[in-house]
């Protein structure tokens, strides 16, 4: 089953059954306005989508129109929860790696950066959170970059039901509900936004290529990207289910929770690598410089998620004048943050 | 206007309007079901719950009922932002401030840890983000915590409607709608929890103590807290101004974002400090081990918040063994975690 969200002028827009080939959709309103309903209530609302999804594959549905993605919002517009993962290769990547190991020592504890960029039940620090209450619509602009450095991975993503606390990687897995390909715009500062692919599908639309919580499809070109991939297309596959297990071991997973897998970089120049890459020569100051497009391609040739179209993003504006007032918290914590010996 | 959201099964649970001295309640379903759906259509809607609330303080509303606060869920039960602050003194945020200038260290870069407490927009470090899946219920059992020093931070929160890009702090202080107080636990992995007490108010119900972004006015023992705080109250009032507009520089931020104020810091034995405090006497291997009741008074002697009710968290589970696999991304990251050079 393949979803999306049209854009309605509402927060979280008008949710649509899309044809396996894209070509066609369908209004959902007679199910479910939203996929956010969706998620809260799947196993009484989704087979009613798939008996929409297998009608309009038919040809038999009888209000279908064409699918356009560019009047769409991501799939689920926003979310309670958005767990990216950083790419583990590369510069800046390895900068985060540094961080992590920096962090370790300063609270007195040993945490290889492995732990902390996979989420690793026992890892010091937990997985990296990104905002989540309003995702780009595809297409649309990418934001500004304050960072001396910026970069973009791609990465595949996956829509939780509920995952109760402590589940173990395979019971993890079984709470899978939807596919999506996200691209996260990073500088030092970390993720300054976030987009996705237009369209969700659930993991049977993968066939077997989603096999034990790894998506083993290649990343291909869209038609106006042709420097992005340069070389071998990486691919997006890797396992869900250690990262979702971490996720949950204290709190579990709500469902409509989006957590990523991990990610493909493209440095400023467009070059792609994978986390089996080199360091890329692209040095600080170099903003993103290139139009990505990206999508992935199902055994049937049918695309999964849609064409992920990323324009380069905005320049940074003007920076704003800081208060110079004492009594701002800034000012004090300034001392606070110097405190005086015990 | 004070709000309340009963628990009714369903994850957003059912608003209701509560009088201005918390003993009763009125449902708000006739306007809205939920707070969620006010903080997308505020302007629409809160005229018409300030109606209902004028209609209960005045003893004419015809289906009102006894308020109990146990029979609730937190105010809004999940979110689709929540940024914390970490408190700035003390060991272990001192510990944490000690992490920010590693963070800009290694990037290479100049960054106070003040910078990056408060959000200031020049900082390094984005604002901190919290699980906003699920909060924890008014009075549920704290949630069990791994590390081996815990500690509590109070702090008053906001709930805004939408801010725009780029808003400095004065318009971003014109955003706030609600007026919230949470409790997150923390351990060295970072926010195990939050739990918030039971109601949230409008800023007028604070009268003048809410001014120019600061909620001046002191956290107080609950009835069964005798032993907490110890010592002087600490107040709760620091401006949010600079902490929105940090916040919503790059994105804006979307009508339902939560964001905590400056913290205070409750440590294991129940001491509790501003952040003009002094080093506590608590070290490393001291869970958290005293019940924690608070609230805090309006001018009028009434509760803003209910009591926020915080039992004491569950000791861990046995740890989950991890997989040995070493084909799993873990593995795989740990090579990428020590790159080969350029």
């Amino acid at each position: 089953m393949k979803l999306a969200t049209l854009h309605d002028g509402s927060r979280d827009g008008q949710l649509v059954v899309v044809s396996r080939d894209l070509a066609s959709a369908h209004l959902a309103s007679h199910i479910a306005g939203t996929l956010r309903q969706v998620m809260d209530d799947w196993n009484f609302l989704s087979p009613q989508l798939e008996d929409l999804y297998a009608t309009l594959n038919g040809g038999k549905a009888r209000h279908a129109f064409p699918f356009d993605s560019r009047a769409c919002l991501a799939p689920l517009p926003r979310a309670w929860l958005w767990a990216p993962q950083r790419a583990a290769a590369g510069g800046a990547p390895a900068r985060v790696a540094g961080h992590v190991d920096a962090v370790a020592a300063a609270a007195g504890l040993q945490a290889s950066a492995a732990d902390a960029v996979s989420g690793r039940p026992d890892g010091l620090v937990p997985p990296l959170l990104a905002r989540s209450d309003v995702f780009s619509r595809p297409g649309a602009p990418a934001p500004a970059m304050w960072g001396a450095t910026a970069w973009l991975q791609l990465q595949p993503a996956v829509l939780t039901g509920d995952v109760a606390a402590g589940a173990d990687a395979d019971t993890a897995l079984d709470g899978v509900r939807l596919l999506l390909l996200a691209a996260t715009w990073w500088d030092e500062r970390g993720v300054a936004g976030t987009a996705f692919a237009p369209v969700a599908c659930t993991p049977d639309e993968a066939g077997r290529a989603w096999h034990g919580g790894r998506l083993s499809l290649p990343l291909l070109p869209g038609p106006q990207g042709a420097a992005v991939p340069a070389g071998p297309a990486p691919a997006v596959g890797q396992d869900f289910g250690p990262v979702l297990a971490a996720l949950a071991r204290q709190q579990g997973l709500a469902a409509g929770s989006l957590v990523g897998g991990p990610a493909v970089v493209v440095w400023p120049q467009g070059e792609l690598e994978n986390e089996t890459g080199r360091h890329p020569p692209a040095g600080p100051g170099a903003p993103l410089q290139v139009q990505v497009q990206v999508q992935v391609l199902g055994s049937d040739g049918a695309s999964l998620f849609g064409l992920l179209d990323l324009p380069t993003p905005a320049p940074a504006p003007a920076p704003v004048p800081l208060p110079a007032d004492d009594a701002t918290p800034t000012a004090a914590m300034s001392h606070a943050a110097d405190p005086p010996a015990p």
